[in-house]
This record gives C-alpha cells, sequence and structure tokens, in this order.
C-alpha cells in the first residue's frame, strides 16, 4: 500500500467487477476504503473461482484492503445505514463508489439531501440504466466477430473482462478528479461510468469506428496478425508458439537480423518494388509474401535457440505460456516486489498484489488481504455514524447488521 | 471536456495506446495536455487505420485536444527542450506522462534536477525495463490458450489491446492521486507502471492465480462459457446468434421465464437432485445438461420473438452485431451525447467522444479534435519556456523545432 491517497475515505457499495476494481485501486494508493454488503454477501461473494471450503477467491482478490460492513439491504432500516455511510461528514470523505441502480435508494439526488458536496462515481450497464454486463456489451460492439482464427466464423468473447476493469481504472480516475474539483469549488458530483459509453469511446479512441465508417463494415477476422503491422504468433522447430512484433523500423530491422531474414526480405522487397522498413503498413498488406520467409526461419530453429537471438538482439517477442508457467516467471511473478505472500478470508495464504504501479521513492507497504465479511460492522458504525455499543446492538438483534461471519 | 481537471498542465511524451490514453483521459477531464513527438511524428503517428489521404485513425483518435510540440528528439537541442516542457514551472503543472525509457534522457533522475517536485508517470512494457508490448505480454499470462472455441487449441490473441488501456486509465488515476499528494506534502514521486505489473496484478485481483496455484494448472478453454456461472451464446432459430447471461438468481429466473423453461429445469433439478436458483457453480458445472434446454428453447424462436420477451422480462443478453451495425445502434453510437461530429486533421468529419463518464450536473463542453502534429510548437515555446520570437525562429532554422506539417 502506497499514502498518496491517505485520509481519504471511500464507501463502496458494489458487486462483480468495475465498482469493486475502484475501490481497490483507491485503497491500495492508502484511502479508507468501506465496502457495505448484503448480509450473507451479495451476488459475487461466492463467485468462482472457489476455495475448497467455498471461499470465493474472486471476491478475496477484488476485495483486498478494504474494510467490510454488513447490511440488511433489504430492509428500511439497512438501506438507511448504508444512504448514511456513503454521505457521512469529514474533509475528504462523502465520495461513493456503486453500481447499484441510477434511481434506487443510492440514487445521487437522494444521497444529496444527505449531503451536498457528495461525490458519487456509478458503474452502469448500459447508459440509459438497462441490464448491461462486460459480455453482453462486448457482442455488441463487434469485437468477438473480429477475435480468432480467419477460418472459422464463430464469434469468440474474450476471457478478460477488459470494459469491467477499464472503467474500474477510469472510475478511481474519475473519483480523484472529482476530488481535486471539489477541494477548489465545494461542489459535489456524479460521475456516471456505463459501460456501453466506455466500450463506443474507446473503440472510436482507438480509430476502429472511424475506418469502419470509410469502409462500410469492420474489420475482418485475422487470427493473431497484428493489424496494420507485422507481428503474429510463429511455431518453433520444437513445436513451440513465439509471437514476434515489429513496428517501429528498429523493431523491424532487428527481427530480420536475428532471424537470418535480411537477405530474403531484400529479395522480396526487389521483387516488388518497395521497401519494408519505413511502412509498417506494407508489412501488413504484403503479410502473405512475408509469412512463409517467417515461418521457415522459425522452423529451422528451436525456441532454445531463438530466446537468446531475440534477446540479444532487443527483439520484441515473447513465448505463448500457460499461467502455470508464469507463476513460477520472475518477470511477472517469482519474486516480483508487487506481491506479498499474505493469509486470505478463505484461510489460503498465497501471493497477492499492492498497488499495480511501482514508486521507486516510497516503500511498498503491507498488502491487505480482503476482510471477512461483515468485520468491521461495529468499528464503522460507531466512528462514522457515532453510534453507541448499544444502538449498534439493537442493529444486531434486530436483524438489520451483522459482524463478521454473520454474527 | 469537462471542467474537473481545470488548471492542470500535463506533458506528455509518448507513443502507442497506454501513455496517450491517459493523457487523453486528462485532457477531456479538463487538464491542458501537451504532447511532444520527434518532427514528422513518432512510431505510432502513421499506424494503421488509415484515412484515404494517409492521415492516421488511429492517432487523431487517442490525440484529442491535446496541443502538439514538434522537436529533433535525437539532437541534443531538442532533447534540452523536452527536459525543459517535462518540468516547466507552475503549481498545477510538473506533471509529465511518457513511455519513453527508463534510463534515458527522460529519467526521473535526469528530469528531477530540472524540477524537484516532478511528477512522472511512465508507461513500460516490462518491469525491467525490456521491450514488451500488449500482445507479447498477454501471450506470457496464459490468456490465448484460455481464449477461443474448446475444440481448437491454437492460441488467440485479444484484439482490444487491454492490458494498454488498462495502464492507461490506472496511470491517469496515479497522475492525479500524486498531485492529490503533492499539494499536501510537497514531493514529486515517479509513478512506474509496467505492462507486466499491471497484467500480473490483475490475473491475481480476479482470482484467476490463486485458482491456478490451486489446481496446478491455469483454466481450460471453453469457448463462450462463462466461468462459473450460466452464460454462453446461442442461436436463434433465423440463425442469430445471441449472448444470454445469467449470474444472480433473479437473472436466473428471469431467462427460465422467458424462455419457457421453468418446467423443464424443474425437471432436470429433480432428477438431479439439486436447485439452480441459488447456486450459480452448479449451473457451470451442470451446463452440458443444461445447455440442451437452452438450444432448443433458442431454435424454437427467432431473434425478432425473442429480444422483447428477453427486455420484458429483465434478463441479461445481447446480440451479437457487428461495429457498423452498432455505429447506428442508439444505446452506443446514434444520438449518444458523449459523442459530436467534428473535423479531424485527417481533413474527415465524423463523430468523435469526448470524457468517457457523464456527469449529469455539468454541459459536457465541446469534443476537441487532435492537433496537426507541431500546431501549438511556437505558443508552447513561448509560453512554458518564456522564449522570444527570434529565439524560437533560430530554433526553426536549425531544424530543432517544427510548426504544423513540418514548417
Amino acid at each position: 500500500m502506497y499514502d498518496l491517497l491517505q485520509g481519504l475515505r471511500v464507501v463502496e457499495g458494489s458487486a462483480f467487477v468495475a465498482a469493486p476494481t475502484c475501490g481497490l485501486y483507491l485503497a491500495q494508493m492508502g484511502a479508507e476504503v468501506i465496502r457495505f454488503d448484503a448480509i450473507g454477501g451479495g451476488p459475487d461473494f461466492r463467485r468462482w473461482p472457489l476455495a475448497d471450503n467455498g471461499a470465493s477467491l474472486y471476491w478475496e482478490g477484488l476485495n483486498k484492503g478494504k474494510k467490510s460492513v454488513a447490511l440488511d439491504l433489504a430492509s428500511p432500516a439497512g438501506r438507511e445505514i448504508a444512504q448514511r455511510l456513503a454521505t457521512a461528514p469529514g474533509k475528504d470523505a462523502g465520495l461513493f463508489v456503486t453500481n447499484f441502480p441510477v434511481d434506487g435508494f443510492l440514487s445521487y439526488e437522494r444521497l444529496k439531501t444527505l449531503r451536498e458536496d457528495l461525490i458519487c462515481v456509478r458503474v452502469m450497464g448500459w447508459a440509459d440504466g438497462s441490464q448491461g454486463m462486460d459480455y453482453t456489451i462486448n457482442a455488441a460492439l463487434g469485437l468477438p466477430q473480429m477475435t480468432g482464427p480467419a477460418d472459422d466464423a464463430r464469434p469468440v468473447n474474450h476471457v478478460l473482462a477488459a470494459w469491467d476493469l477499464l472503467t474500474g481504472a477510469y472510475c478511481a480516475f474519475g473519483l480523484v478528479s472529482a476530488l481535486l474539483a471539489r477541494t477548489r469549488d465545494g461542489r459535489g458530483r456524479e460521475i456516471r461510468a456505463p459501460l456501453s459509453d466506455i466500450g463506443a469511446a474507446t473503440m472510436a479512441n482507438l480509430g476502429f469506428t472511424a475506418e469502419t465508417g470509410l469502409q462500410g463494415r469492420q474489420r475482418p477476422r485475422m487470427g493473431n496478425d497484428v493489424f496494420g503491422a507485422f507481428g503474429r504468433d510463429f511455431v518453433t522447430r520444437d513445436g513451440q508458439t513465439l509471437m514476434l512484433l515489429a513496428i517501429t523500423p528498429k523493431q523491424w530491422a532487428k527481427a530480420l537480423e536475428a532471424l537470418d531474414l535480411t537477405g530474403g526480405v531484400a529479395a522480396l522487397e526487389a521483387e516488388l518494388g518497395v521497401s519494408f522498413a519505413s511502412d509498417e503498413g506494407l508489412r501488413f498488406t504484403q503479410r502473405d509474401r512475408l509469412y512463409p520467409l517467417f515461418e521457415a526461419a522459425f522452423a529451422r530453429r528451436t525456441a532454445a535457440e531463438l530466446a537468446p537471438a531475440f534477446d540479444a538482439a532487443g527483439v520484441t517477442w515473447g513465448a505463448y505460456q500457460p499461467l502455470e508457467a508464469a507463476l513460477d516467471d520472475p518477470r511477472l511473478y517469482k519474486g516480483n516486489p508487487v506481491f506479498q505472500e499474505i493469509a486470505h478470508p478463505s484461510g489460503l495464504s498465497y501471493p497477492a498484489p499492492g498497488a499495480m504501479a511501482t514508486i521507486p521513492q516510497a516503500p511498498r507497504g503491507e498488502v491487505r488481504p480482503a476482510p471477512r465479511l461483515g468485520e468491521h460492522t461495529d468499528e464503522v458504525l460507531a466512528q462514522l455514524l457515532g453510534m453507541s455499543a448499544a444502538e449498534i446492538g439493537r442493529l444486531h438483534d434486530a436483524g438489520v447488521v451483522a459482524g463478521a461471519e454473520g454474527r
């Protein structure tokens, strides 16, 4: 944990990936993040993957370093407590992250009556408030039809919920930006972040929509060919698959050199009357001529021969490896200072990451595990809402709140 | 453009997707973002997709609303100007976003000698400083082997550069967070954001690594089946492909109702002695029994029949559509207030998005196009570095700087 956001208090009422990652990023940069959930857990509390004892590795991954309050969110009393938590007083508080419906009991208009300068960051599915999740919105953007081998027409969904993840990080950016603005002008704001707008805007930012508008149809699927440049997966003599990329002139020259292809490519250039060195687009349009040269060059050598040659030449390449191999890869996991082995609420101990960025000038601090559900109910009710022990006891008795493990 | 970051001045020395989107998000929230490039353009200035006149739709999508300065970055004089721009004085300035090498002429240590409280956000490939791009790092994380139909073993790369995009948004969050910290303690910082750490941490945040550690191997590929829940693509009687998701008990109940499957599923539950309603994991492990029921239900009706039934019941679903259809879809593009039709430096006019989030309390302001390369060279040299017209003229004559279109 870094301390950039020290002193901020954020309340999170959320589920799934986008809003929880927003809270996670804030917590790992030093904010106090208090998440409330339904007693027994919300819709994401038992999501797969699971530990052998049924605990969700997903939930405990996404909620590291947060505090947990358990409330009966179906009851008026529980809902009132959620509203009061989101809007509790404090200078760098009144910061609420949620994916609850835009017009429900946690609407901005409702919460604003409790705290005028509230900053509310709201993850949404479709911008009109209708049900949408990463996979359904991704299907509407054309990407599954652009993904996968060209010889197979079946749509291919992404496995990584990219829109959720981008939305979560963008919401964290939106929240701190709104806080900066509030520090200047004293005003609260709602930042609505629908996955549909984030998807639509991103497809435009990357040029996909302008291209489709010009061409009348979207980019065809082309397997692992990198669009508009030279890049693809190739198979070595010993059957390993390596990804090769050559976008800049330097990357191109180095790849040719390391693969002993300078002569072969020069001959092709002479035949075609072109120069590949300065035009990455040409390497793409002529890829059907270039690929056989590269396929042959990869097929001549083993991965063990190519790897040091590529590294020595500074080629941009990578081996496909399964995640179990990545866990032993010192570039990713093994000994990576971003990770610390800690005990999690599932009862398991395994390495977990802190902040995804590194600040060389600052100590990383400890990676903190996710809370047990309801672990901080009493503490938060006392500190944020000033409730007495008797009052909190009555709420427990009435089933409006619960402590760790439902007690 | 919103005004949350009004008064901030950010300098960007960057290429490709991650660092430019960081600058883009900052600009669209109101920061002044000044990007410098090599005269004639950096390695991303001609990236595909292209307009008919060769202008990059990619570059003009990623650099909307920024100012552009063109410098001879190979010369000591040009490099010195880049350093002075990144560290120019000003209260909410000294904010630098880059993907230049960690140890080159734009290293934090070097820049810090010019401005002690500099905030430098640096996108990197691998955390050790070696060459890595989205596609090579993605290959090392195991995702391409988890993606695509189960009956095809070929690795499938994502088409959307998800790691670049997540890194860009996380960097924007990191920059504003570091500014909040500097406002408090006066200290500068470098925020290093390697794609490799962002990828490794995200796979852990989502539970992929803990799962792989427990099982000894990564999740097998399973086509479009949503892991640990009920969700997949199904084909209607008229051959349309629809994505259906049922994660929460409510989503499940609504899907059964809309598909007239309540009875069929109850019979299967009786046979198996289970209840699917309360256990999404069970719907996943028993999906081979459930799928035939759903396949038959979809095959009985057309998409035109199913769509209103799904919407009326509140089912979480989506049709696969190509991007050209999305452009006519009012939920995404047509009439979406996030987009405005503007003229771009390519000479084309087409709709472009502003900030990806919406603040209902604030006017959206104008979506500003990307600059022409070097359009703001003279203005920025005069305003930030206090150079006289004569001095700027000499730099032009010496080829150290250039104005719009290389002049």
